[in-house]
Parts: C-alpha cells; sequence; structure tokens
C-alpha cells in the first residue's frame, strides 16, 4: 500500500496514526533482536515503518534485507531510505529492484550525509547529486509502482540554513514526482506550524509528516538534538537537567513532553506522526501510552485476517493457510515462498501446492545446542517434558521447540483443559478454541473488517504415545463431530476425513463480501508441516549429548510417537474434544531412559502415577 | 451418478428408495403438462426417473428432448430407455450421443416390442437384434460413462415364456455389461422372490429392480395386467370387483394392497422399487404416503444446496449461483448453458460470465395472452397489481410473471411484512428471510449433508415507484448492515456497494468442508436479471389491448420504476429491511391511467387512501 494512501486515510477518518523508523544493526546479534523487537512493535500499530539506508557496502545490503524481512516475514509496510551518498546509477537500480522484489512500494529518496571521510557532499561518478535526481530517476525506472517521499527541513539543513534555499530544493523534488514530505526531527512545534505554512505557500499540496524523536535519555536527547540544530522550546532543559542522572524520571518528563507536542500538531490538523525509534521500544511505547494510541482491548489492533500477512511480492491477496504452522508463521511464509499463486488454487483443487523442503530454506530449530538447553532445561521423562509445555501455557517460558511466539491470548479460555491433557502426557502443540460467532471487532477472537462475525471450530494438535494412540483412534474415528489426522515420522497417515479439500476451521462473514475462510486443515499441508514437527523435536534432541537421557525420552518420542490433529466440527460445542480425550494418561510418565523403573524431579500423575495406562478410567 | 451406486446406497444404509418412470406423451400439451407434473413429483424424492423410449421417429425425437429437460433443467437423475426396434446403427449412436450431451448416464438396454404392424419382432437392416447385442455396443463405445440396465421378466415375455431360456438371455446381457435388471410389473410378490432365486441360481449378481405399477382406476389395473400377463394374487379381484366403479374407492384399496406387497419385497432385502407412474401422479403418491415414503417435515427431502441443481453436462459441480433466479431457475440455467465452467470463476475474479441473451432462448413470459389474462385478471391500478402479489404470497395464485413456482414455504416466515409492503405499492418480487445458523435438516431452510449449520442474509427485491425510491435511497444508502443495488429499465444502476466481488448470502458449514457458498448477490448478474425483470413485465403489459388501462399501468410501471435489491448483511436481525421500508406508500395507488381521478375495486390502502405520499408517516 501507498504511504500516500494511508496519509490520506488518516486525513479522511480523522483517527490519528504513526510509523516507526529503524536503522540497520552493526551486528549480526543485533539485526537479530532488533527483528524481534519490530516483531513485537508490530502490536503497537504502526501504519508503516522506515528503514534507514546504511550508506556503503555491507549496510546497504542489510538495508535491502531488513526490507525483506519487514514485508515478507513481519508483514509491515516498510519504506526504503535512499541515498544518493556513495552511489552510482548501477547501485541506485539495484537497490530498487530489490525492493521491489521484497514487495516494497513506498522509497524515500534522499540526498544523505557526507561520507565520513569528507567535508562535503558530493555526487559519486555516475551518481545522482540532489535527492530530486533521485525521484526523477525512481519516477523513470518505476512510473507509479513506488510512492515516493522525500525529506523537509523545518530547522534548516546540516549544511544549508537558507529556509528559501531549501524550500526551493523541496519544490523541485516535489516537482520530481514526490508524493509526501517527511520532516527532520524537531522539538519547536511552532516553528514547525510556521514552517508547513510557507510550504503550503510555496504551492506544495502533498501531506507533510513531522518526524518526532521520543527521549530516551538526557544524554541522547542533547547529542541528537545539538547534532541537529534543533532549537529546545523553553522549559524543557530545565525540566530535564533537574532529573538528568534518573533514566527513568528523564523518560517520564520526556514522554509528557512529546506527548503534548504531539498534541499540539494534530490540534493543528496533521494526523500523522513518524517516530524515530532509535531501534528501542520503550521511549516510544511511552508517548503512545501516554497519548492512549497503544491497541487495548477496547481499541483492537486491527488485523485483516486471523494470521499475520504477509506483503511480500504476489502475497498481498494470500487469503487462506493451513492451521499447523499457526505457531511458526515466517517458516510457512519461507516454505511457500516459491508458489506462483496466493491461494494456491484456494487448496481445493488439484494443483497440490509443493511446500519448500526443509534443508533449503533453513527450516528447523534456531539457536546453538547450549542456547537451547539453558531455555528448555534437561528433561528426563515424558512428565518432564510434559512440565515445560505447562510452563509455556502459563506463559514461564516464551517458546518451545514447535512454537515460536508466546501463548496466543485466545489459548487461555482453554488453557485448563490444554495444561490437564499435558499432565497426562499428550502433549499439545497447537490449539484454537470454538467460536460460533462474536463481531469482528471482538478483543480476543476478532479479525477482518467491522460489522461482521468471526467463527472458529476447536482445534487441538497433539505429540501422542504409541501406547494411548488406539484408544483416541477408536473414540474419535466414528464421532460424528470429529475429523482427525493422524501420522507417524515415517509417514504413515490416517484420517476418518472422506473427502480430499479443504476444512475450513477459521471463517467471517461480512457485509457485501463472500464468506472469508482464511484457516484451513487439509491433508496434502499436514504431511509437509509433519516433517517440520518431527524435524523440530530431532533438532531438540539433538541439542543433548548422546546417550544423555533428554536424547533418548526425545528422540524415542520422535521415532515412535503419533502427530494426531482433532477438528470439532460442531463449532457450537466447545468441549468436545476435551471430553473425548478424558481419563486417557500415558504409560511411564515419569520413566527415565537407561534406568529400570526410574523416578525423577517431574510430577507424578496424582491418580495413576507411573502405572498409568490407555484404559479409560 | 449411476444407477448402480444409487442402488449400492439404499443396501448399504438400509434407507429404501424408489424411481418413476414416464413416458413420451402425444401433444405438445400433454408435454408440458408432463414437465410441471415431473417437476411436482421431484418433491416426492425419487432418486431417478426413466423415460420410455418412443419408437419411431418424432417419437424418438421426444424421449430424447425430455432427457435433457429432466437432467438440465429438472435437475432430476434419468435413465434414458433404447430399444433395438426400427433402429439401425446410425440411429442408436445418435441417440447416446445425445444422451450423452445431456449430462445422462444410465441407459436401459431393451430390445423393445415389435412395431404396431408386425406380429413377430425382427431387427432393422444394420440394426441390433437382441438387447445383448445393445449393451455391448455401448459399452464397446462409450466405455463406463454409462450404467447400463436391462429387462428381467419375472411372469415371462410377450412373445416367450421359457423362463429358463429368458434366464440365458438375461445372463448373456449381464455377460456383456449390464449392471441393473429392472423388471416388467408384477403383483405376485412370491413368483417374483421365486425367481430372483433363480437369477441369482444362475450366478447373476447385479441389483435387481422390481417394477411396480400402482393401481389408478379398475379398468387400466385389468387391461395392464392383462396385457401383461401378470397373475393377480387371491383375493386381489374380490376387493378391487367390489368397488369397481368408484375410481376413488378403487385407488384407496389399490394402494393398500400395492403397499403391502412393496413391503413383502422390502422385507426380503430389495431395498429399491421402480413406480410405472403412467405419467400419472395421484395412484403412485397415494403408495408411497401409505408407506410413509413421502418427505415431511420431519423427514425433508434431501438438498445438497439450497437451489435445484442442474444435472446437465459439466453442471454436477455448480456450487454458486445469483439469488435473482431464485423463483426462475430454468431461465437461469438456460441463460448460462453456453458457459465452460460452473462456477464460472466463483463470480469472484474477471472473468465476467456473459448471460445468454433474452431472445436467443425463448427467455420471457410463457402463456398465450389469453392464458396470461385469465391467470392475473385485468389489473388497473397499482393497487390491483399489488392485490396480486398478495394472492400470490397467500397461495391464492400459483404464479406471477417473475415467479414460475407457488411461493416458497420459507417466505411464510415473513409474509405479513411482504404482504404490508405490496399493500403499500411497494411490489416484492423475491426475498428470502434472515436465518442464524440453523441445523443443516431444518424442515424449511436446512440443506446440503446432515450435522451442519446453515445461514442466511435476509433479501428483498422490489419493484419501486420513482416517487418512494428517493427517500428508500436515503434510509438505505449509509445504513451500516444494509447493501442495496437498483436500477431502471434503461439501465441506471446506483448501488452502496464499494466491492465489485460477490456477496454471500446464503452458506453452510459442514463437517470437514469449506464453508459452502452456493447463493449470491453481485452486480454483473443483476444487469442480466434487471433484462429479464424488466422484460416479462413488458410481456405481460402486451397481454392487454393498447391502451386498455391494464396495458398502461404496467408499461408505465416498467418504463420508470425501480427493479431494487437489498440485503441486510447482519443476519442476526431479521426485520432490519421491513423497518427501513415503514410508513413509505406509493402515491396514485389507485389510479388508473386514462382516468383524471379514478378508483377501482382494488383495495384502498387504509390510512393514506390516494394522497398516499413517500413521505414518512
Amino acid at each position: 500500500m501507498h504511504i500516500r494512501e494511508m496519509l490520506a486515510d488518516a486525513e479522511r477518518t480523522g483517527n490519528p496514526s504513526f510509523s516507526f523508523e529503524y536503522f540497520p544493526p552493526k551486528t549480526a546479534q543485533g539485526v537479530q533482536n532488533l527483528y524481534d523487537r519490530m516483531d513485537r512493535m508490530y502490536q503497537f500499530g504502526p501504519k508503516f515503518i522506515d528503514i534507514t539506508w546504511g550508506a556503503g557496502g555491507n549496510i546497504a545490503e542489510l538495508t535491502c534485507e531488513m526490507v525483506v524481512q519487514a514485508q515478507t516475514y513481519l508483514g509491515l509496510e516498510t519504506c526504503m531510505h535512499l541515498t544518493c551518498t556513495d552511489m552510482g546509477e548501477d547501485r541506485v537500480n539495484d537497490a530498487l529492484q530489490r525492493a521491489y522484489k521484497a514487495g516494497c512500494t513506498n522509497i524515500l529518496a534522499l540526498r544523505g550525509d557526507p561520507p565520513r571521510e569528507k567535508e562535503k557532499w558530493e555526487a559519486t561518478e555516475g551518481g545522482f547529486q540532489y535527492a530530486r535526481d533521485l525521484v526523477a530517476h525512481i519516477r523513470k525506472l518505476y512510473g507509479n509502482h513506488f510512492d515516493i517521499g522525500v525529506a523537509g527541513y523545518p530547522e534548516g539543513c546540516d549544511d544549508n540554513k537558507d529556509e528559501d534555499l531549501l524550500l526551493d530544493h523541496l519544490k523541485e523534488k516535489v516537482d520530481m514526482g514526490a508524493t509526501f514530505i517527511v520532516t527532520q526531527m524537531f522539538y519547536d512545534v511552532d516553528n514547525f506550524l510556521r514552517w508547513v505554512q510557507k510550504v503550503r505557500a510555496k504551492g506544495i499540496t502533498i501531506p507533510i509528516v513531522p518526524g518526532i524523536m521520543p527521549i530516551a535519555t538526557y544524554g541522547s536527547f542533547l547529542r541528537r538534538a545539538n547534532h541537529m540544530n534543533c532549537k529546545i522550546p523553553d522549559g524543557w532543559m530545565e525540566r530535564l537537567e533537574s532529573v538528568k542522572n534518573d533514566d527513568v524520571a528523564v523518560r517520564e518528563i520526556g514522554k509528557t513532553l512529546v506527548a503534548d507536542m504531539c498534541r499540539k500538531i494534530l490540534a493543528a490538523g496533521i494526523p500523522h506522526l513518524h517516530f524515530y525509534t532509535m531501534n528501542l521500544a520503550q521511549a516510544t511505547r511511552m508517548v503512545l501510552d501516554e497519548l492512549d494510541w497503544m491497541p487495548s482491548p477496547n481499541r483492537p489492533l486491527k488485523q485483516t485476517l486471523p494470521w499475520k500477512q504477509s506483503l511480500g511480492l504476489g502475497r498481498r491477496e494470500e487469503d487462506v493457510r493451513p492451521i499447523f504452522w499457526r505457531n511458526r508463521e515466517k517458516s510457512y511464509v519461507k516454505r511457500t515462498q516459491d508458489w506462483d499463486e496466493f491461494p494456491n488454487g484456494r487448496w481445493g483443487d488439484s494443483r497440490s501446492p509443493a511446500f519448500g523442503e526443509l534443508d533449503a530454506y533453513g527450516i528447523g530449530l534456531t539457536g546453538t545446542n547450549e542456547q537451547n538447553r539453558k531455555k528448555w532445561g534437561e528433561p528426563k521423562s515424558i512428565a518432564e517434558i510434559a512440565n515445560l509445555f505447562i510452563r509455556y501455557l502459563n506463559k514461564g517460558i516464551e517458546y518451545l521447540p514447535w512454537s515460536e511466539a508466546p501463548v496466543a491470548s485466545e489459548a487461555d479460555l482453554i488453557k485448563d483443559d490444554l495444561i490437564d491433557l499435558n499432565k497426562r502426557g499428550l502433549l499439545t502443540i497447537n490449539s484454537q478454541p470454538a467460536v460460533n460467532g462474536v463481531k469482528s471487532t471482538h478483543p480476543i477472537h476478532g479479525w477482518g473488517p467491522p460489522n461482521g462475525y468471526v467463527y472458529q471450530k476447536a482445534y487441538l494438535e497433539l505429540l501422542v504415545s504409541p501406547d494411548v494412540f488406539p484408544e483416541i483412534r477408536r473414540r474419535v474415528k466414528d464421532h460424528p463431530d470429529l475429523s482427525y489426522y493422524a501420522v507417524t515420522k515415517s509417514g504413515n497417515l490416517e484420517t476418518n476425513t472422506s473427502n480430499e479439500g479443504p476444512n475450513a476451521v477459521t471463517w467471517g462473514v461480512f457485509p457485501g463480501k463472500e464468506i472469508v475462510q482464511p484457516t484451513i486443515v487439509e491433508s496434502i499441508s499436514f504431511l509437509a508441516w509433519k516433517d517440520e514437527a518431527f524435524q523440530l523435536g530431532v533438532d531438540w534432541a539433538r541439542c543433548y549429548e548422546a546417550g544423555s537421557p533428554s536424547r533418548l525420552v526425545i528422540g524415542e518420542m520422535m521415532d515412535n510417537w503419533y502427530l494426531v490433529n482433532i477438528v470439532n466440527n460442531n463449532f457450537h460445542e466447545p468441549r468436545t474434544i476435551f471430553e473425548v480425550l478424558s481419563g486417557l494418561t500415558v504409560q511411564d510418565l515419569n520413566k527415565v531412559p537407561g534406568q529400570a523403573n526410574g523416578t525423577t524431579n517431574g510430577f507424578h500423575h496424582p491418580t495413576n502415577g507411573a502405572e498409568a495406562s490407555a484404559v479409560p478410567q
């Protein structure tokens, strides 16, 4: 989506909106941490994000990679910065092509700072001298594919203080095809509003997005304000200086000052703010909290679909996914990135989708063996593994080998049932509760446009020991409401469903539309997920030394257990699956491999202990 | 669907089933009446029907035409009889090809009676001598496309009484590829069951379908039984003869005798009965009633979709239709018969379906001017036209120009609201009530497989006078729950919907499946329907003399009124549309064209009379 459309939306509806800016970090670990942070800050609800241009070799590469990451895997609409600094036309074209292929449709065209070793800016040979040349070049090459923003300088530019000259340059950039303006940071709102009037007087009518720098520490505040020659409003220094050694107090005061400044800008009719996050979450979050702009149960984050959409090239139309990757969305996007269309034949016809191989995309357990042992300890029995699942459900740990994100809030509704299953050695790796038509704005289950109703069939996916499986099959097989698939690592698939087509397990009814059915269960994708699910377990087992009890117990699970999914087609009955599984307990819950009749520090099942059996009680 | 599969179904599930046989009538009017009767008898729930072969020229043509009609327009799975009589190979091939193109997949291969002028059967030159040759020929030409039935003679054949020889012939026909046997009529069940044992002893294992002839009158019963040399069981003659001049009493006794006979057959493990209807409904219906096999609210007719599916070639996969043709299903099938696929791009993408022209398929008002004047009288004002609509809703008349079938039972739920609208001159030509999830077996709203839930958005389609329309538009346009389209005969379309895609107004949620959404509202098909709807009105006006008040009042409606449809997207609120239209009344309700201030024998609106206006009251 073009940024100008988002800005027009905010203007039309009167709902203020905001965006975040990030820059490429210097270390690989820093990049990984930033991706995690960007993913969490997605929940703040930015309309888009900017990735600044890392002038020079590797860092430029990194900008492009971050754009791919944000568009494709994080589902964040991204604006890529592009500068003239150090760039010949070939390198500009290459960067544009990479942005295009990432699904990116917004560029902020800048002249850029002079390289560090030079004092004055000069064009690279065969490159562009001014941002306006870059704007013209992008328009020439890509027509209207990219929305193009340019920089505005309400307090003058580093190497140019002549406001009128700078406005002339701005006008030239707009005339070349720029469609929005992002300003440098400032704190002086009066001056900014005065400058806006001068911009308008020049005949420039495109939207102006003010750049806001939240206050993180006293030192960084001063350093940046000085670096950008920002005027600091009267009274700010006094209030901040008095607490300058107390970062917490600085942020508290800073958030009030910055939020007041934001309110003043909004009151002047400018509905969108751009936050310079400096790759940090807290200071920006505090300002948003102060403005009461953070999503809340009463004002939930708007989601078009129940899963996070990829904005990668060709993926914007994607509207259906199997439920299996619910807790591993990035892996799903990776494994389907070579698909020609989304949805691939609506999952229903003969063009069965081929999933990417696990190896080819580096799907598997992330983190070093040591990190993983630290995360998940050294479970020596099924009971101890089950304890990890229970801690995950209780939010005591954030990840499991099968879940790359903390447990979803809707799982809370069935938490007690899930914990009960895990206590009995039925390990739950994915689930959703039944929803019989709630408003599409519902704080927990809602998604899609307003005035709709959303539905879910209850879903449960488990790892099941072979000693319990036959009894589960017996109970589920002929149940009029339940569909199941079960499969072992070696690939023996069984099911009680007779048709090959998909079973819609999440759907929504909206005004003036077809029924939207974004989440499905079906066999082909379950077989692809099966490979991944067992591989993740095998990877986990390998984090432990050969012959160790942890390696043996996890390895033996992967070799012999079943991966089972159950759908309750009767979405009016929320507890059927749990009722059907009641009374079943895995044998040898506390057995430690290598010990004849070992007990561990895991729990004993309250009633059955190690003698528990699959016989209904 | 192949008949052997239906028979296997009945055997497996233990649910008895039945089929009907019809023959080509001699007159055009007879054909039309039979089509209507077949359509009504669809509601009895036969698994399939047979059309007998009309040996000789025109009548053979008619058999083929009837197969097309039954498969394509009536949605009846049809078995076409084909005989060797008078048929060379070319004509046989031609008939098979026509059956194929009609979507027919079942043939009953017969030798046939000798032509009337000959006493003994002999093959046409270049034709087939025995039914077994015909079976072999069909298998050779069409492989397994056609299921092939053959005749069985439990009481011997007209020109052959040698039971063992006849069984040898039967075995030959089966060996050539026949997959089911239909017997000649009989009344002696003991003899039939004895014969079945002999068939089985011959090593013939394919299903045997007994042919049952219900008793309509004493005369026809005797005539047919004698003609076929049927043994009449002891006691039957006494009981029937005693009332032989009282047709009603004959049918009453006959239904008991025949139903008893059917029960005896079923008790012997034969689950499917074939009724020789003689093109009449009553006697067969009485037997079905007596057996308690007629669909009832507790045992509704199973419908795969909420509308009647066409079984024409390539149409079996059709699963979505616009709601507009709800009361003119045959017209819809005609106008889309050149489509390559069903659904045509799910109605959602750019491959917009082109509807057949009205002229090309003879779409328009059926019946002569005189017949139509008789049906609908000579309404001289809007009030009198509205009275017709009200009589239709009250089941006082069976058809309207826009409805080729009696009003649907679900319209009863909103009948009072519909009548109220018509009384105010808002003429309702199509509607469905809101349904917020009832079981798919619901006697009124249910469709699709069991254990599902079905839903509907409330829908209303009206003819709206230009004096009321602006106020309706004002009330509907910005309503958060309502979507509308409005169009005049000249084609000015307006709507408050922003997207081009279809709005699903009927959908179902079933175990293990995608959401099925068989009925939609969207703009392209509405424009095609608009042409048809206005044409039907113009045709109706032309039933009256030029210059007559009826012609003027209907003609002026067609020229100036709006065709409006309204969907209430909030299917939780059943009465919104009616509430929004409350208080609106068409002006000049009782005005007769050509009279200055005429009143007619139509009703006066109780509160407003001829001075009623569009101003809300």
